[in-house]
């Protein structure tokens, strides 16, 4: 360990460390060392925790004091979001879905062999993106390689932690906006080669077929070879190739699996993208995730832009909270989630469902260090602090009614991007 | 017409004229003296009307030229919202709703008989309503007359259109929480008499049984007998007094309504607030607009503070999208509200719930001038603005994606307020 560079936030800290649960400790501090989390403990445990570190006064150490309306939680992770038509976010639900495919998602996306344009709006969705807590996405970008290798670079200049996908699709879109499956694998191949060439920690590849029908067998056969030569995450809209699915597999939505098909991706151990504002804006239907937790699949939530209109996760939390409501109006003995089962979602939940629990979701020593200062009492706000709360309470209206400016800074990898 | 002081506004406007659907004005432009409106018209129509009104160099005009992004709607109007319930937003909603009352709701608003700390929150809620686009709202206060007052005095300080009652509530809250039948009667029409005393155009009284629980049989005839006195709105939650209700009367929910029940409201011209946000957290139900509608009954938009969790009508109209989204999931051939019913809830179908139609909700001439200029193209905001967009399209776009930062300038009466 080294102590030229240390940091110690200290206040209450809000995270998961198991299913559906929150676990605060107040009085807290989290000890990070460059990117990793070093210790953490009620701050009554520190002296004992310097003297093992061998943390001495010749260490160089930052420290943050968190005010009483001041909670540290792990950063938001975004399952599921689509670069590429960020610019078309809340425009055209009224339309039908292959109406809005078309009027707004192909005529739109089509525009990305424009590198310029390209570069203006991923630089734009990843600000924006850090700027409300994503310290990690899992992008969908467009069917271009080198546009989505703009997004590669947009993400490594910002700062946030990423895997990103150039989209696989030989059918069922407009013909200017298709490619053949020999293109789609040179591509495909092409995109990962130069994304790894970046050497960059926080920044991965992943296979991205976009709908089930966007590829055909041959293509997802290809595309499964390449995933296992590169040791690679996959990632779909509504794929129900269970031949492809893997651990490293995360599909979207996940509304309308059978049974046997949970059961089946349970034991892959892949997992669902729960997007619970696209779902609704789509019309798409209610996903019930406490099933999908049941058959033991793991659940991460999505922003699923622009199918949903906000990039934000704190919103994907308030929707995946309103939905599960909904669902328990018609399932009398249903226990709808609360706000603690819809954070963990967000961090932990999502760390797992990108097999990526090993490395961020929660505060746990060894682990990066992706977290929020969140601050409900600040000026100009949604809401107005006006009694003491408690740090879960202080989650709560962050839940409930936070945005980015509740987001006072955020880090990813104990750099300091916000 | 006094030409002493015009204001004319020119740019795209959006507004209702007609129930579930928008009308838009390309280049047009309204025309203000003092606090109403005086025309409304594509701009190339201007100078036709300046002549017709013997509009001169001499008067004193002041412009507002709107940018490409920006649209000009009516006011916001909630028609439900618990004032002191304010500092509660966010929190509890894991609790069943008896707990929430008990250890949220009443706990807080005992608290009101500190008349400065009335002070405090009431003028936060004022700002803050105001600040989110709410020119006109319909206040439940405390059951404490003096402190209703701070409310009162708070909205003409800040300039909101307000109804404001002091509750009545003689059964059924905790014992120190509570009013004899007689003291709600005296302390209601002593109430009234104040705000009436203030003289305000803005600002009126409105008789406010909490629940339909909270008073009995003779404090209810009581305090129709004084609504009629005065000629006052009454307003309550989940009321089932149909001997009481009138055209000036607005029960908040109404999600059970049977159809007899909507038969009699109808034909008495009773409305409803519709709380979209309330009815999912609180876990009352789905209310399903379309019918209430259909039946021929007046609805508007609350954000019910602190049943939901945001002050903002914006945040109700999103809500509204979505429970009518997932109210066609159980029925297939409905039809969900799209952006343009919910704008109108949020405007012109508040003002007739309000019984409030000939003086607000929409851009007519005679109306009163209450506006927002909104805004989807502003720098540190939910979302970026990086394609044009029609004036429908920024519209959907402040619907599902708009705070208060995007609203940047609000007016009521023609007093610029924001
Ligand atoms: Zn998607
Ligand atoms: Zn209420």
């Amino acid at each position: 360990m080294s102590c030229e560079k240390l940091l110690i936030v200290f206040g209450n800290i809000v995270h998961c460390t198991e299913q559906f649960k929150i676990h605060v400790i107040e009085n807290g501090f989290v000890m990070v060392s460059a990117n990793k989390i070093l210790e953490v403990n009620k701050e009554s445990a520190l002296l004992e925790a310097k003297v093992r570190l061998n943390i001495t006064k010749g260490c160089n150490i930052e420290e943050i004091r968190l005010k009483k309306s001041q909670i540290l939680i792990p950063g938001l992770i975004d399952t599921h979001i689509h670069a590429p038509q960020y610019p078309n976010s809340g425009l055209g639900y009224d339309k039908p879905l292959l109406d809005w495919l078309d009027s707004y998602t192909y005529k739109l996306e089509k525009k990305y062999k424009d590198l310029e344009f390209s570069k203006k709006v991923y630089n734009a969705v990843v600000r924006k993106t850090l700027n409300h807590g994503t310290t990690t996405a899992c992008y969908f970008g467009s069917l271009f390689a080198d546009s989505s290798m703009e997004l590669v670079d947009s993400v490594i200049k910002h700062g946030q932690r990423a895997l990103i996908g150039k989209i696989n699709m030989i059918t069922l879109a407009p013909s200017d906006y298709l490619e053949t499956r020999s293109e789609s694998v040179a591509r495909t191949e092409s995109f990962i080669k130069a994304v790894l060439a970046k050497q960059n920690d926080l920044v991965q590849p992943v296979i991205t077929p976009r709908f089930a029908l966007s590829v055909d067998m041959d293509l997802m056969t290809e595309l499964g070879r390449i995933a296992k030569q590169y040791d690679l995450h996959i990632q779909a809209s509504r794929l129900n190739f269970s031949s492809h699915t893997s651990r490293k597999t995360i599909l979207a939505h996940g509304i309308y699996l059978t049974d046997s098909e949970l059961k089946l991706l349970a034991e892959r151990g892949t997992s669902v993208s729960h997007c619970p504002e696209s779902n609704t804006c789509l019309k798409s239907g209610l996903c019930d995730v406490r099933r999908l937790i049941e058959a033991g699949i793991k659940v991460g939530l999505g922003t699923d832009v622009s199918g949903g209109p906000s990039a934000s996760v704190v919103q994907a939390m308030k929707a995946a909270l309103d939905v599960s409501v909904h669902i328990s109006f018609q399932k009398p003995s249903y226990v709808p989630l609360n706000f603690e089962a819809v954070f963990y979602l967000a961090t932990l939940g999502g760390a797992e469902a990108l097999a990526y629990e090993d490395k961020i979701g929660n505060f746990e020593t060894g682990k990066d260090f992706d977290a929020l200062i969140v601050d409900m009492d600040l000026e100009n706000c949604s809401s107005d602090y006006l009694l003491d709360c408690s740090p879960s309470e202080i989650l709560q209206k962050f839940i409930y009614l936070g945005d980015d400016r509740n987001i006072v800074n955020v880090f990813v990898a104990g750099r300091r991007v916000k």
